[in-house]
């Protein structure tokens, strides 16, 4: 028997999130779409010179986790919040979302990690986060019997930034292939990819990671390919199972000679893209937990990413297993 | 010359913002629509029982500011922070609007006030306030300058409930008449109205209040009758100027033998009613310190309360004078 459906990991952020013009992105040398890895000086400054805000729990295996619950799955999470006040906030979201979370928190500092979210007119975010208390994130966090007890592990590529996060990784991933579940990542973030190119290659190839989510410029990125169909047919080979999201071309899903394409959902207004990619997963693992086909899985991903698109902030306002229904995909 | 258009006074609030059903609100005996003061023990159990949340800067009167801000109007606050982490979001936020804000914020406890307020189904908002340092606002924090340099004075009822806030309503009113400028409140809330009907009905006939801004059961409140005409022809003879809103129905405004009514706008969909009040104030006073019209003060009222109302949180994302530009009313 499982535990959970799914289990995530990931670093644990507190999103601050306003809007911002495209000549703001140039001024302050933020790379657009991307995640954007700053110091406390940093920090400071951008958040001197950034609008009104708004704050709302994050990070991006956080969200995966709030929208598998909010879809009705079991969902566990570990990742690292300090004791103060945003600690409090994140660990009060994802707990009220339905997700167990039982992480130590770190006492003192580093702070909460946080990440300064811009969404310019096109409803394109770039995230510039401060890790804070995630980089204290490592094995001893790793609850075994979590790790054997969900039937898919999902973890973040940005893991690889923290220092001791990987480590935590590698002994999840053992615990879960010793109890027979899956291991998947996401590659996250395409600069992410470029980082860690190789050692996310070894996961895929080693068998350490048996699912992969990516993005096209992450799956480009990757393989040093210009070439979507040629990564496409890498990936193929260096995994069970991956899935490939390309915004409103909607997914592709590749399975050993299998292939599946879904469609993005129709949406009314491109508000603020945050959290897409980590609400597709959520609805194609909650899907895959519970037994459905690819295109299944794809379709309740898809219906997450265009709910999430289409307001400000991370994690849908509304319960997704009540939209799925309606949609008639449950 | 005036330095100001619209001081504004009022409770330095961060909210905290969720959904939940009618149900929610039985169960914990929450009054609907109402503003509900809470003690600490009593935020600790309803932040337990709370869903996921995001958190905004709040406060009637500091919401005003931000949306005279927002319309291009030179805007000051007074209001009390601790000097905690939710202080300093506060005071990023209000800033980062373009408002002037310069209270000393109070060292240690008791810390930043926060309203946790529950939106159910049919948009209405139900707030349980925390005062938190808000009571350590006093005469004090007036600065002589604003008070005389602004060409009005904007304060939130709200403000009788704090100790001290009174005495500083007061004072902030003598050094505006003496410059010859005119004082404004809201009656906040029909139970405040409740509270304190006396004293807000001395504030109108002693001359301290000039112009006076309520909603339908705040009119009433204040004169405990069931007849919103009577109410009106009450208030005519009690302020120089006086502002009803009525919510879909728009507002009238009475100044001495005249009388003027303005529609609300056409919303696609009513999301949270939080900071319609605020907003409309926001609009009519940028208006009126901007020598417009009553129709026209009243028009720029309904444009932002009625955007406000189609987002979750109180301040609206957008700006402001572009909205009004586009809407032709600027």
């Amino acid at each position: 028997m499982s535990q959970y459906d799914v289990l995530c990991i990931g670093n644990a952020i507190v999103d601050i999130i306003a809007r911002c013009d495209e000549k703001f992105l140039a001024d302050n040398t933020i790379i657009k779409g991307a995640m954007n890895l700053i110091d406390t000086q940093r920090a400071e400054l951008l958040y001197s010179r950034m609008g009104p805000a708004i704050e709302a729990s994050g990070g991006s295996a956080g969200n995966t986790a709030a929208g598998v619950a909010s879809f009705g799955g079991r969902a566990a999470f570990f990742g690292k919040v300090s004791d103060d006040y945003l600690g409090g906030v994140y660990t009060h979201d994802i707990r009220a979302h339905g997700v167990a979370f039982d992480t130590a928190p770190l006492t003192g500092n580093p702070p909460t990690a946080r990440s300064m979210i811009f969404v310019t007119p096109d409803g394109e975010r770039s995230m510039n986060t401060y890790l804070g208390a995630c980089v204290e994130l490592g094995p001893d966090d790793v609850e075994e019997a979590k790790a054997k007890g969900a039937k898919v592990t999902y973890f973040e590529g940005y893991l690889w930034d923290p220092p001791l996060a990987k480590e935590a990784i590698r002994l999840t991933a053992r615990h879960a292939h010793a109890a027979g579940r899956e291991v998947s990542m996401t590659l996250s973030d395409s600069f992410c990819v470029d980082r860690y190119r190789d050692e996310f290659l070894d996961l895929m190839r080693s068998g350490t990671v048996d699912i992969v989510f990516a993005n096209e410029s992450e799956l480009k990125a990757l393989y040093q390919t210009s070439s979507f169909e040629a990564g496409l047919d890498l990936i193929r080979n260096d995994c069970k199972l991956a899935i490939v999201t390309r915004s409103e071309l909607g997914s592709i899903i590749v399975r050993g000679g299998e292939t599946v394409q879904v469609d993005a959902i129709e949406i009314a207004e491109l508000v603020d893209t945050t959290g897409a990619g980590d609400l597709y997963a959520a609805g194609f693992l909650f899907g895959y937990t519970t037994g459905r086909t690819l295109a299944e899985c794809g379709k309740l991903g898809s219906l997450a990413a265009g709910l999430v698109i289409q307001q400000i902030g991370p994690r849908p306002l509304q319960n997704l297993r009540q939209a799925a229904e309606q949609a008639g995909l449950l």
